[in-house]
């Protein structure tokens, strides 16, 4: 292999691929990134097998080839090798790689590639596509209420249901429910239904790009699933097992409502929890009543704090507690200015909405309290 | 007390007296803030017994008072409270303070501020004055070479010597030493030879401002020293104990000098040290021959690396070899873009300096390789 490349190209590349390699697995193998250079394109993969990412980009070959590099001193190299060229060949028995830029000169040794487990490009007959835009925001939407411990696999993951011309998503942790919808491009007749891993999701949400006009394209087959965007392709392992009817915690009729400002309802919350978060429930403490919500919390230890903000309010009065991470959390992902906040009863679960769009519905179990 | 004062001063002041709040102690007000408010001025306390910390602002005071808050609720609530003043108020029994701004209002539990270790002001008969900046980057420019682990606790300390009109600080960890000299502004007849702690040094640091043209007074009194600035009164313990005789460390002649520049060498060594740093040791070899240094390193499991740059060298060819961390912190504190690096033999001390500069030296043990 004897290849010239950009370095910016190389190293956008570097950083694709790179979610996909395990640094803590004892396989050299996949902690490496497998370079194949031949007809004006290198290409990279990684594959930790349960994500596995290709990505091109166009270089000037001088002589094609195949080579496997130890990641983490690779990407580090080009990171900081000075001038804008990269000179990438190898050594005659492909055992060593020399990278050279400027009066920069470095060999790497060499994997066998023939170890390398290559991606095969998932046969489907059904692809869906989406603006990667909206799929970017549905996926920032859902996955971070997620559950972290995999003691229930599912909770782990996010439901994505297509059929016709619609795309849901929804993540739950059993505590907290945060569910968006959207329109998918092409008309479908073949629905579907798998739990996606919240691990690939969250690389997917950083490669995806929020100003791209672009598509992606999804496809499925058995257990495995693929995104297709801008030369990246992404691939996974699908999460086996029974997603729980989400439809049945959805609250329909409510007894209080508010309208409030996102941004005042999320410092009032913020400033309050400063005082309990520590602990193990980070508990606030919210009362609506007459164009108004106060949110309160108490650590006998520390003291007791107290925010009011103004709200429109319509129904009963409520006095309700919830963890503060939970209120949290979803205010960071509504971009709504305001938001509409509905309530039950104190011990029934409320939803928060963005007040302009029906796309979005989170759902929230409260905290019982003394 | 009932005071109201300006958020953004009083955050300041925080964050100054918090450098000597203990986090991990299982003594609450070794973690507490002292507060006294009388005469038109709130003072700020904080003592961990190594280290005290006094600062003043200017406040409205409606009744006058003293306090003790636990630090860490008192800044993590001043710093995100809602308005630009703060009103602090006592309840009548001074258990609690209400910390009240825009319509958030904190209750926060008192510590009892007569078990408060007070500052007492050292009083001391001499006093060395010293431009705020130049304190500044003398500090800079020795505190990173000290050791870090407290066997032999002067190495944890930096030297400082005072006689006539100059100061000199040197600190080592036995491999490397930096020296720096400066001018006081008072001629003094009482010199002065004492170990202070990095710890009160690299605080001072962050505190120490390079574009303010006030001056630093200190003072000493037995085993404690005082800093004096802006409204600031920093104390700390000394530490007792032997510092080697530096000046026999300073190699005095040399077969081989090189000019090269500052980033340059930086980049180069940074570069090389890639495939070594993981290891024990980081080692890079340099060679110096005919206007150019080449820097090299060698990791059999990973590769080899080979970096040139040129210089304009003098003397005599040499390789010699070194932990590339001791050269790359030096490099980082010199402001000047060249650097004088001098050579003996492969295995006897260099030395580096800024080129244009006297006042700063570094000297390097090499490290022996096969």
């Amino acid at each position: 292999m004897k290849i010239l490349c950009q370095k910016a190209h190389l190293l956008e590349s570097i950083q694709i691929v790179q979610k996909a390699v395990s640094t803590k697995s004892t396989i050299p193998m996949i902690g490496g990134i497998y370079l194949s250079a031949k007809e004006g394109v290198l290409e990279l993969q990684s594959n930790d097998y349960e994500t596995a990412i290709k990505c091109s980009l166009p270089v000037q070959i001088l002589t094609s080839g195949t080579t496997v590099l130890a990641a983490k001193y690779f990407s580090e190299i080009v990171r900081k090798l000075p001038g804008d060229t990269i000179e990438i060949s190898s050594s005659s028995e492909n055992t060593m790689i020399t990278l050279k830029s400027g009066k920069a000169c470095y060999n790497l040794v060499c994997l066998p590639h023939a170890d390398f487990p290559v991606v095969q490009i998932l046969e489907s007959n059904n692809t869906y596509e989406i603006p990667e835009k909206t799929f970017k925001n549905i996926i920032r939407q859902t996955t971070f209420a997620c559950a972290h411990e995999d003691t229930r696999p599912v909770f782990t993951g996010v439901l994505c249901e297509i059929e016709n011309t619609k795309i849901n998503m929804i993540a739950t942790n059993t505590h907290r429910l945060s569910f968006r919808t959207a329109e998918i491009i092409n008309n479908t007749n073949c629905p579907l239904k798998v739990i996606i891993p919240s691990k690939i999701l969250n690389e997917l949400n950083k490669i995806l790009s929020s100003e791209m006009e672009t598509n992606v394209s999804i496809s499925c087959h058995q257990n495995k699933m693929a995104f297709n965007f801008r030369g990246i392709y992404m691939e996974t392992q699908l999460i086996e097992g029974q997603f729980p009817n989400y439809n049945q915690v959805i609250p329909k009729n409510f007894k209080t409502e508010i309208i409030i400002e996102t941004n005042a309802l999320s410092e009032a919350v913020e400033r309050a929890s400063l005082l309990t978060r520590d602990g193990d429930y980070n508990v606030i403490k919210m009362d609506v009543d007459n164009e108004k919500i106060t949110v309160t919390s108490n650590n006998p230890e520390v003291g007791v704090g107290y925010e009011e903000a103004g709200a429109i309010t319509t129904g009963e009065p409520i006095t309700i507690a919830f963890n503060a991470r939970y209120i949290l959390d979803v205010l960071k992902i509504i971009d709504t200015p305001e938001i509409l906040f509905s309530f039950t009863s104190p011990l029934t679960p409320a939803t928060i909405k963005s007040k302009e769009q029906n796309e979005y519905m989170y759902v929230i179990t409260p905290v019982r309290t003394n």
